[in-house]
């Protein structure tokens, strides 16, 4: 058994759906919709918890689970949406993080940092 | 230049953060919220197109790059929550497929299918 | 038996939050966040559905069910949170579309009109 | 001026849009996205703040207009949401009120509460 890797996974979910004849409701928008729906199951787990229980969710078996089986989600989502539309999502990440290198250059140690969404 | 997979990226992000002294925001709490902020801007781009109008995003080059830009954000907030809880997110999803399989056998081709969401 | 209104809808809230000692997870932040996964979920009831059948949603009985108490959850957090923070939504809205109406003016008849999200 | 009510800003949000010819992006579905899309721009103002710097979020008047704007976004997509599929926001979150009454007992002081997201 290898060792799964993002383009196989795309081929298994496009499969999947094929098999299925899902590929109507896969349409870009949907799978938008679907994606950021499955990142709000995730938020929902943590929703209530101080940073501090935030931090051992994995302790419990159960919740572990759940946070597994929502990243599985989120990611089959954007992987989905990503091969609907022809989008390399690691070309993509890399890109942005050679761009946020430039414009987030790391400053001296005595520099006050301030941090930022992108 | 080889071609970018997971763990590199994980790395890189992990890297990234480290040098700038943003791990202190990096807690899972906020970086799922953070997730599901960058899914809803990218759903932002769909949100009121039809859909043959969303199937043609990427024949607009500004809103292509946007895409590719907001499918960035997404895997670096999936990603960097993965690192932080130890939650493998290809061998996640390959069970959840494996799951899935077995949840929704293909039926015959006369069957009436229901499409369902997990 | 009186119409609902808002400021009551708030008080109603308010009691119920500290008659089960909820308080301490009604943070601004918390609220926030679950206001968004309410949201989410209201959307989960579209997410597959073309714009036809989306139109047509208060005609199942169950799924108008549904989609009252999402609304009825959405709204609930949306007054909670504005009742934690000193926020008066209704005004806020107020000058909001007041704000809305310099910045979109109405055109003449054959202007062509672009959709804008705010 | 009067105060504003729920009925008088669902009828100047319709017209508001019907006098910019909005009417046909406004479908249910993409209102649902648009809802989800605004309570994540409200989450984000909270995304990387402590629990008590969101507490303090309104004494920043930059934070605090931008927490209005956000809440009004929020409510105008929720309440043309509900013009166009015909629910009473108001009733819904009342008769959701009354139910969780039954849902979530007050039990004695001495009691474990455990904090229900319903």
């Amino acid at each position: 058994m290898t060792e799964p890797d993002v383009p196989g996974l795309q081929r298994r979910l496009a499969d999947f759906a094929a098999a299925r004849q899902w590929q109507p409701y896969h349409t870009p928008k949907n799978l938008a919709a679907a994606l950021s729906v499955e990142a709000s199951e995730l938020l929902e787990i943590f929703q209530w918890l101080t940073p501090e229980q935030a931090e051992r969710v994995m302790e419990d078996p159960d919740t572990a689970h759940r946070v597994g089986d929502e990243v599985a989600d989120v990611l089959a989502y954007l992987l989905q949406f990503c091969t609907v539309l022809g989008v390399d999502p690691l070309a993509a990440l890399a890109a942005k993080i050679d761009r946020n290198e430039l414009r987030f250059p790391v400053r001296g140690e005595n520099d006050t940092h301030r941090h930022s969404s992108e």
